[in-house]
């Protein structure tokens, strides 16, 4: 990770770290700028967040909905992708380190993201992975297929219900979108593939600490939603947090009386909390709950008109509705390309007295639910049913990232709603080695 | 892992050991017997091995080459698939161990094949992974990827030489397909992704002990893949042998003169020598320098009628000629497809005064060295170029398990024909951490 800097060449260099919807957006918004741009992530590749949970849950492949960040931005000749860590930056000194070397910039513009956070346990990550990468999403499904493995040849009632029972924390699109999946796999890509126990006896169970599910959205549409899923099969447990978290159990506690319940699960999945990645804090600004950084209104970190926050890292508040902008991918794609057109301009030397506030515009938000079921909302209009879900679908279709992906996508998708099947149950990784068996079933024949 | 035993349940139990090629066959062969058949693999998935390359390579998907093993055998209501660990087996008690447990069987059927044998050298295989399993093509392919990431970034001329060094050591079909396609990578798919370095200086080594590459093949063909495989870039080196491995280097002695020589690389690929796994060994029949069983005419284990080995981890005989079956899928196929017809012959209470002998029908064999070139051998008849390379594609594509796969790795191949570039460049899994920079660089600001 050296960047080598060359004193003649008069270029100044624009850092970002992240490769993002927001990191790519603000680098593709300087495409045609005199700058080096430097384009930072720890990951070889782009991924498609919003189709993350379809990894997870085995309908597609990894390469269905990520690309090489290089390959994106291949044509982009003033760009340049480095993989690497970005640990800290200096403000003051205009360095951030990098794989613990230091690189200068001449602009900073972090789009590093959130990870998962667990609200102070961070021992419940061990047990209850979140999904915000390629690698989370292989484990994720790693830990789904694996328990339906293990209640096939599981005999003990009790243990087999804790095999089958799935646990999603987190009532936001992403852990809809999880219970849906898990429920259809388990309702319908697998059951005739085991002989001993029927799959369709597995429990979903969805959890949010609020009254509803999809608290972003309209209440009509929570309510479809919560309905959809129920009627799926899905268990939707509503105004309960989690107090507790094992590979054995999870452990609520209802907001509105503190009494507390126990579902024994072998397999949880943590969509309810992000936070910062933690470069942001090195900036020395100030800071929300969620370590994101206060920003001012061009973006850019207060005393430091040279260093920006895009995307989900930044605390941004609208300057007439005083709104923060959400942490989806549009709000990361136009802050992006925002503070890109910004830099741009700067270095064409045009008067920057005022450079003008970011302003979120909402182009509505979906939600899928489960085969041919969605919700969304576009504007004032509401949909629900199979006409979001095949809005959903063309809208994921039309910015999925590259041709060949859109159509290896169509394809997948055209195949597992034709064929009711999952193409890509596959377990991959190191499992943790199976526990010995008790002394009782050692000396069993089966 | 406890299929039950009931004892009012008269049908006996085949126990089959692998859901490769041969123990698939087997199970197949068996799908009309009156038996509970059981197959136990440690993995979820069957591998369509021939293509493992092209993942490790990034051209395709783990799911393009893989299918669940459930789904395989999903319609064969007489088969029960289980994801396990078989550790050992006694033949005398008709027991196996499997996951810990113990499982009893009337037959028993290993066709748990071979992984990678380093000649007494087990701390090489840290250094220079083996293809046998979808974590090892992932692997393999976060090695190479990373590498190439590297190298954009080093300043250094001899380190960075070293980083664009990949060593394939073995010249079997899998060495000679793994070389072409590292060259084509570097020469062809990446290299406008990339600012600082030209790919096309990577250095491809190809390894082998003996004087030719392919040996199983006709001279002539050698011959022609050596030459096409030296006009690609790649580097062919016989008659050596590797006598060190390091994270650094690969050093070799020539067989002739006992001349060694060092080359710097990064990066090395084992494709060189096999040994059986291990559950062979404790069934305490005799095993070839491989650790293969040695098996009487019939496939069955000296002394014990009812146990068989099939696939790579057998070591057999053909009465007439007194050669070894391959260690190829057509061999593992015949030899599974034949144990299980024998095996429900015997179960329909066919007289067995005389269980025949397996003979291995060489269908051809074929690889692949890299766009547009192969070289095939079928019957008397030898082809090379593109008529191979079609050909290779052809029978590739007719065997690759499922509709579905068949036709997501034809629009793979298609795609990646006609835009030269590789769909599946993703780096997953937990790279070791970069080493810290020294002194004088943590110094330096790039």
């Amino acid at each position: 990770m050296n960047p080598p800097r060359d004193p003649s060449q008069a270029r100044p260099r624009v850092l970002i770290v992240g490769g993002g919807f927001a990191g790519l957006a603000c680098a593709r918004a300087l495409r045609r700028a005199r700058a080096e741009v430097v384009l930072v992530d720890r990951q070889n590749h782009h991924v498609f967040q919003p189709l993350l949970y379809q990894v997870a849950t085995a309908a597609l492949s990894p390469a269905n909905i990520a690309a090489p960040v290089r390959g994106v931005l291949s044509r982009q000749r003033n760009c340049m992708v480095a993989m690497g860590e970005a640990e800290r930056s200096d403000a003051d000194a205009c360095e951030a380190v990098i794989n613990g070397r230091r690189v200068r910039y001449d602009y900073l513009v972090l789009a590093a993201g959130m990870r998962n956070g667990y609200f102070g346990h961070p021992e419940w990550e061990a047990h209850a992975p979140g999904l915000k990468s390629l690698n989370d999403a292989l484990e994720i499904r790693r830990r789904i297929l694996t328990r339906f493995e293990a209640a096939e040849f599981e005999d003990d009632d009790e243990a087999r219900r804790a095999e089958l029972t799935f646990v999603v924390i987190g009532g936001g699109p992403t852990g809809v979108e999880m219970a849906g999946a898990i429920q259809e796999i388990a309702a319908l890509s697998i059951p005739r593939d085991f002989r001993r126990v029927d799959m369709r006896s597995a429990r979903v169970v969805l959890i949010d600490s609020n009254e509803r599910v999809l608290r972003g959205f309209h209440e009509d549409l929570s309510a479809r939603a919560q309905r959809d899923l129920e009627r799926m099969g899905v268990e939707v447990i509503l105004g309960c947090r989690v107090v507790g978290l094992s590979d054995r159990e999870v452990v609520l506690r209802r907001k509105a009386d503190g009494e507390c319940q126990t579902i024994a699960s072998r397999c949880a999945i943590w969509a309810a909390g992000l936070k910062a990645e933690s470069i942001g804090a090195s900036l020395g600004a100030e800071a929300d709950r969620a370590g994101r950084v206060i920003v001012e209104p061009d973006l850019s970190v207060p005393g430091h008109p040279n260093v920006f926050v895009v995307g989900d890292q930044m605390s941004d508040r609208d300057p007439e509705t005083g709104e923060a902008t959400p942490g989806v991918a549009q709000g990361a794609i136009q802050s992006g390309d925002f503070v890109g057109r910004l830099i741009a301009a700067e270095l064409k030397g045009k008067a920057q007295s005022d450079r003008g506030a970011f302003r979120y515009h909402d182009k509505g938000s979906m939600a899928t639910i489960g085969r041919a079921r969605a919700v969304a909302e576009i504007g004032g209009m509401r949909v629900a049913g199979f006409p979001a879900w095949l809005l959903w679908s063309v809208v994921h279709i039309l910015f999925l990232v590259g041709f060949r992906n859109k159509l290896a996508a169509i394809s997948e998708w055209v195949w597992m709603y034709v064929s009711w099947s999952r193409g890509a149950r596959l377990i991959t990784g190191t499992p943790p080695r199976p526990p010995p068996p008790s002394e009782a079933e050692a000396d069993r024949v089966y």
